[in-house]
């Protein structure tokens, strides 16, 4: 690795991922032989990374500078921030430090992959303090979709850095937690030597609405929604909007079932932590959703992207075991669906909607609010925080460049503004400024069935050249010394034709092959080598010219004598 | 096939394709003898159909009835309502009746497929009449972002049915084509027995704003963009978004080179037909294009969804041949992303920002208008045809419901709103009213390399198996008499793991193999199907012990005696 040479009147920031991209945020903040990561997150594959589950960051510096980690300090519970927990610790298992809901769902994550007994977890809030040799750490609460949410200040002698996490201004939160302004301010007024903010919503001009605005909807439904069941479906990590639809389901009488795993532990959480108000008596086992009166019933479930495997979409499929779909049923999409998951939010309304269900979905119903602020409140964050610095985190390259915009209209300085990469380790003294003091290896990751690393692009490209025209795997058994095919060639395929039907096909392909095999055996100097090549360009050229399409093709040959 | 009985003073109308989705739009109408044929689309496949091209309709009821089809109408030359031509001429070579447009782009497209010579090709306009035995079938112009769209009304003795074909009421449209108000009214006027109307943005409670708006955001984006070249990507398909940017080329002294293979055909077409009014001394070839300066520049470009190998992607990318990204560039992205694209569009918006380009995109930007009408211009709509039967055509389920219940608003009997299936024939006369008469099969067909039919969804599964996990291929030589394995067994992969760097799994998986083979092969009545089924469940469960993944296990068995 490429040497990383932080003077001592430096303090250097850095993301190992987060940096043009919406996900596995994790970044961190070196002071001296001291360095504080700041979340563990996971990205979720575009769909062209077929087969892959997660993308999560390459850690190498932080294995090789694990003596230096003082902890992994956590903002907040979602996936993009704690996905990658059981990943990080098994690369670096450092303390973890994280505020009482994140830390209730990173429990659960590592209880299930059988790491909590390694693990070193502790709980803080906006009110702990950490000192390290020469660094500080406090924090200040931020609102967000979920509760817990902090903001994270790095006190070192080389200067304060200051981390969002994830952040909008919701001065009306229904979690009870507004954001803490007066903390924000003196950070702001005692001098701040770089920020790195949330850019999630910098292409927004506007200043996010509150989650009281979606309340005041979710309301408004529950009280005209007289008959029939109401459905609920949101993600589960939205805690905010979890809590407003139970509470309305018990202030309108409905007794509430819940479905879909991540819900069933949001709404477990949720009640031991003391976010939900729900009385025992309104929970439902599943038994007993049969014996409800469909108008004395709120169903909470997973599925609001229209996840095929979520409990939404096998109700709205007519698949799920326990749930049918009720004509007069009302379904409340509280959620967008995310950029890719549009079509298939969409198939699952229509077929509740075939289902006879009163489906209420979109902008226009009031139901949703983003959990990120606006450009309004990007620019409220830097004129509260000041930052000397500023490189703008938590998202795409396009994001980043507007939002460092912002902060050049509210007064930094252009030339103090940083659109950085991951991997990038940004150097910076209160005197000479920033400058990129080197860089480390930050490549995505692909892990394929809870395993990392053994996934190469090499085999995602395989992975989509089967997944458009399938394969053809061509077995015979020759004898190099007689130049005789002693058995087939023959003809195998899957994801190509169907094989029943294509009998002329595969009648003529083998002879085609077994010409093929003859004549390259036959060829001077021929091996087994320039057989198989002779397989796989002239039998792919004759099934082109037969179907338009290219399959791989995969010459199995044995040699006897 | 289900006998359909339709009475001699009733009129049935039906849906090939179109009903319960966007695309492959193609509806009849079908009076005693006769039917008419009204487009002929493609649909373009969700993400899950891996390595499928187009989705076409099941074109078996038109085959069935050939003798009595009196010709194709074509509203107008986009995809989903001409996609399909060279697959439906296949199945019914009827005459064909097109706007000029739609022809030109129907010939290109015939012509690819050497089916030009046996095509009966006519160009209509909104004046056309024809009159058949007992069906007269005229026209009136409406407005959408392509020239020459038209609506179609038949008259028959049981009443006159009206197709609407896509539309907006556009009333400064930059075509100069407004709609045809008075002839929509006067249809209204003299009584309508049914109406098929465009439920596209059904979901919008807007009146959708003119491609005359757009071009003044157009007009001052070209005013001050004085420095660099213009690149302007939208869909080829939307002829007013290519007139009004070439035409402000021309305006700000701007030379126009054109680049993708559909906008080369829109261009040429659309000067050809006189819609583009751009002198030949602006239109640059691509050698002359490094020779002009950038702020003289404009280039035409497609790619404005993302696609990969669309001339735009390749641009951002840097590996376009021709054009290389220049700071100082300017790109408007003119078109919004459909669902499914969006995290392509944002891929390419941040490849050109990181090149240095200035990107020009998103609705804040007003360069963006739909070229469906959006509530307001469906009631609009159903006000000027005053219908008795309403079935409303081109849209998913949800849309299609939400335009029944706009038709309810504005005056339609509840009874009288039918919401229907492809295949569904709806019979109907003025004194009975609506009834479905029957239904003929009308499933999705798969198109994959330009062939039809081949492909099924059990292909399609393999496919998507192949790529979650890929495969793997076992392959050895027995023999079933003395019980031996001869050669092997080999392991091969794809898509599974790396294969250079799993030589502990691939020697180990060879040996479990050998003994999977060995033990099913001295099974009491052991055959060659038993022990394949013992290869593919065992290695199954093997791989998935040590890989935590589910290949496609195929063994291939080579017997010698």
């Amino acid at each position: 690795m490429e040497k990383i040479d932080i003077k001592d009147d430096e303090v250097a920031i850095f993301a190992v991922g987060g940096l043009g991209e919406i996900g596995k945020n994790t970044y961190g903040i070196q002071y001296k032989d001291e360095i504080i990561v700041i979340d563990a997150g996971v990205k979720f594959p575009e769909d062209d990374l077929l087969g892959v589950d997660y993308v999560i960051p390459d850690y190498t510096y932080l294995v090789e500078n694990i003596d230096k980690i003082k902890g992994l300090f956590i903002t907040h519970g979602h996936e993009d921030h704690i996905g990658a927990i059981g990943f990080f610790l098994q690369a670096v298992n450092v303390p973890v430090y994280a505020p009482p809901l994140a830390l209730a769902l990173i429990k659960g994550k590592l209880e299930e992959r059988k790491m909590l007994r390694n693990a070193n977890l502790n709980e803080i809030n906006e009110d702990s303090v950490f000192n390290f040799d020469n660094i500080k750490v406090d924090f200040f609460q931020t609102t967000h979709s979920i509760p817990d949410t902090l903001g994270i200040a790095v006190h070192t002698p080389a200067g304060v850095v200051v981390e969002t996490g994830d952040f909008k201004f919701d001065l009306t939160p229904v979690t009870h937690q507004p954001p803490n302004l007066q903390r924000m301010a003196k950070l702001g007024s005692g001098g701040v030597l770089a920020l790195m903010s949330d850019s999630t919503n910098a292409e927004r001009p506007e200043f996010t609405k509150s989650e009281a605005w979606v309340q005041k909807s979710v309301e408004q439904i529950f009280d005209r929604t007289t008959k029939g069941r109401i459905i609920f479906a949101t993600f589960a990590s939205n805690m905010s909007r979890v809590k407003m639809a139970m509470e309305a389901g018990v202030r309108h009488g409905r007794k509430i079932a819940v479905y879909g795993r991540s819900m069933e532990t949001a709404v477990r959480n949720g009640r031991e932590l003391g976010y939900l108000d729900v009385p025992d008596e309104y929970m439902l086992e599943p038994q007993d959703l049969k014996k409800t009166p469909a108008d004395e019933t709120l169903i909470m479930s997973t599925g609001s992207q229209g996840e095929p495997m979520a409990a939404l979409a096998r109700i709205a499929a007519g698949t799920h075991k326990q749930i049918k779909l009720q004509p007069g049923d009302t379904v409340i999409f509280s959620s967008n669906p995310i950029p890719g998951n549009t079509a298939s939010v969409n198939k699952v309304i229509n077929e509740l909607e075939e289902g006879g269900a009163n489906v209420i979905y979109g902008s226009i119903n009031n139901i949703h609010t983003s959990g990120h602020g606006g450009q309004e409140e990007q620019k409220l964050m830097l004129s509260l925080i000041k930052p000397q610095i500023f490189m703008p985190v938590h998202g795409e390259y396009r994001m980043l460049k507007i939002h460092g915009k912002l902060a050049t209209d509210v007064g930094v300085d252009p030339d103090n503004v940083f659109i950085q990469e991951n991997g990038d380790v940004l150097a910076i003294s209160k005197e000479r400024g920033a400058r990129v003091a080197g860089h480390f290896p930050a490549e995505d990751i692909y892990v394929d069935g809870s395993r990392i690393g053994d996934i190469s692009s090499a085999v995602v490209r395989e992975r989509q050249k089967l997944s458009q025209d399938g394969l053809v795997v061509i077995t015979a058994t020759i004898n190099m010394e007689t130049k005789e095919i002693l058995s087939g060639p023959d003809f195998l395929s899957r994801g190509f034709i169907y094989m029943r039907e294509s009998g002329d096909l595969i009648n003529e392909g083998r002879k085609v092959a077994f010409n093929v095999i003859l004549k390259a055996m036959n060829q001077d100097g021929a091996n087994e080598a320039s057989i198989r090549d002779a397989v796989v360009e002239e039998m792919g050229r004759y099934l082109f010219n037969k179907t338009a399409r290219r399959p791989i093709v995969i010459p199995t040959l044995i040699r006897v004598k």
